[in-house]
């Protein structure tokens, strides 16, 4: 077994503590990872705090994880030792349903399998996270890091990245398109600097009007403050895209009117209360509201590809891994530009 | 001037009257119609009820209006005396914008004109509708109607039918794909002979167990009762496209599980309460929930022209105008199979 060291919940809204656990070795077709990175995503916060009901505790939570494959399977073809990979939001799916064939294995028929607070796929084994030294995880799970990108800053793509690339992508953003992205945090910031290199011409809509500089800096042309009424009517009917970053709630009917003919608001957010909106706000303009989930697997490298290519990473702030609650509670204030990342190197081994 | 006698509300929820009025000569570019048969819409019933705030008295209703042509303007060259032709919803739009020139007249950027219930563009004479002996419009308003549709069924072609329709055709409803309508109503059931016509394994959704029959006498070939779950439970994931025609309010989210991954619900009918559910509902399969609003001239010609082709029309019932309070009533009572259809020519003149 392999010794390893994480931090830990043990149950629901409790703090973090650093404890001492096995994860089991390598099989063929698996790789065994040193977690060198793992970036702190609120739906990490979300689950230790059991918002959705359905947490497995005790819980290491962690699901944007950078690592350096130290062993590999006798089946491995992807990796080898000293290689930088990256695991997500998913250890497994069935792998055979017309979703996983086609390489959308978050739409598994037989649901995918989450990478920590959850079972190992077909056992009762609980199985921990990335906030940890160590992770084991079948090589079709894992993904290549181009050697061109900070890995601690790389960390965030595997959630925030691929939830707001795909989308994009999905979508057909490209060169001239006006693109709005609302809410600029975790998603949002990664969203701008997308769509920027996408060649689409971006606007941000923020209710912070302190954030306008940041927006500009990461790559939108334009800011709309959304309490600011006239800016707001200003840009009615303005995209072709609006990408819904935004997590607390809000009006997505305000959102929707900035959208175009024929336009789309994507919402990738999580409000905890329902979207709610008139009929006649779709009609009147045959607008369209999508929602979109996390990426597979092929995209998600075709993204940190893309990201490689075009020096995209996230705009963290790097901790050692003992400062976990502070993050999340400086998480829950929205006090971080644009994410956190531990450094699970600070773990004592 | 013309003088013209129709069905008239004096004030908002009044029952209607006969009365006579006036209508201006039909000018160069115009043609004067005299109305044979006008469909009633549940949105002729909202406006006398002045249930969306912005009804204008008196009110002559009527927006699903066939005719014939008796004079034609000195530049109309689309028509000739005798025609049959039709008029929907829109009387009139700027002609100029984005979407006037690419003809979807209903996206105006100036806002289209509706057929009753409005000033005529650029005045102050208020415009009665189709519920009387004639009316005057522009030869681009009027729609040819073929010969080999029975004229008083082809009436609610202009507003149920086009309403349908377009949808169908913006997201590309074709051979061998499973397609649900939920609603079997005046929009629902133009809805099932178009899409069934256009190829597509056609399954109606319906809380009356009742409607089954009919359903599939029209085209469907599956019917699913929404309140019963095994139904709704099996049904799930299975429609790229639903078309919901329901106005009454019901749950969305339980129709979203039915469709598949990046499938389209697309939302005709115009529920009094706003449309709400999890954002999560969407995420799951990357759906989209669409509006769509009627339809542009071309695509309303269009509409008519596939109709002729492919023999459809409405099952209507057929009242003297005389019955025009007595069916109000009973389309407040959804006692309708499936649009009554006015005949206005008992009118006495």
């Amino acid at each position: 077994m392999i010794l390893s060291k994480g931090y830990v919940a043990d149950r629901a809204r409790a703090p973090l503590r650093e404890f001492d656990f096995e994860r089991r070795p390598a099989r063929a077709s698996e790789v065994l990872l040193e977690i060198l990175y793992c970036g702190i995503c609120h739906s990490d916060v979300a689950m230790v705090d059991n918002d959705w009901g359905f947490s497995l505790f005790p819980m290491v939570p962690g699901h944007e994880m950078i690592g350096r494959v130290t062993t590999c399977g006798a089946e491995v073809t992807k990796f080898q030792p000293g290689d930088i990979a990256a695991v997500g939001c998913m250890s497994e799916s069935c792998r055979d349903c017309s979703h996983c064939r086609v390489g959308l294995e978050q739409y598994c028929d037989h649901i995918s399998t989450p990478s920590f607070s959850t079972y190992e796929r077909g056992t009762t084994n609980l199985l921990f996270g990335g906030f940890s030294s160590s992770y084991v995880v079948d090589q079709r799970f894992a993904l290549k890091v181009p050697s061109s990108l900070d890995p601690a800053a790389a960390a965030p793509l595997l959630c925030a990245g691929i939830t707001t690339y795909s989308p994009l992508r999905h979508w057909k953003v490209g060169r001239g398109d006006r693109v709005a992205i609302a809410g600029l945090g975790g998603l949002g910031h990664l969203a701008v600097k997308f769509a920027r290199a996408m060649g689409a011409e971006v606007t941000v809509i923020t209710s912070s009007p302190g954030k306008r500089d940041d927006a500009l800096r990461l790559g939108a042309s334009d800011v709309v403050v959304s309490s600011d009424s006239a800016q707001m009517t200003a840009g009615a009917g303005s995209f072709k895209f609006l990408l819904d970053t935004i997590s607390a709630d809000h009006s997505v009917e305000a959102l929707l009117r900035l959208v175009r003919t024929d336009g789309t608001l994507c919402i990738v957010g999580v409000p905890s209360t329902p979207i709610a909106f008139s009929s006649m706000a779709l009609a009147a303009g045959r607008k369209s509201i999508c929602g979109s989930g996390m990426g597979g697997l092929p995209e998600t490298q075709e993204m940190l590809d893309f990201c490689g290519e075009h020096g995209i990473s996230a705009d963290i702030e790097l901790l050692p891994a003992q400062a976990v609650n502070d993050a999340f509670h400086r998480l829950k204030k929205h006090d971080v530009k644009y994410r956190f990342v531990l450094d699970m190197r600070s773990l004592s081994r």
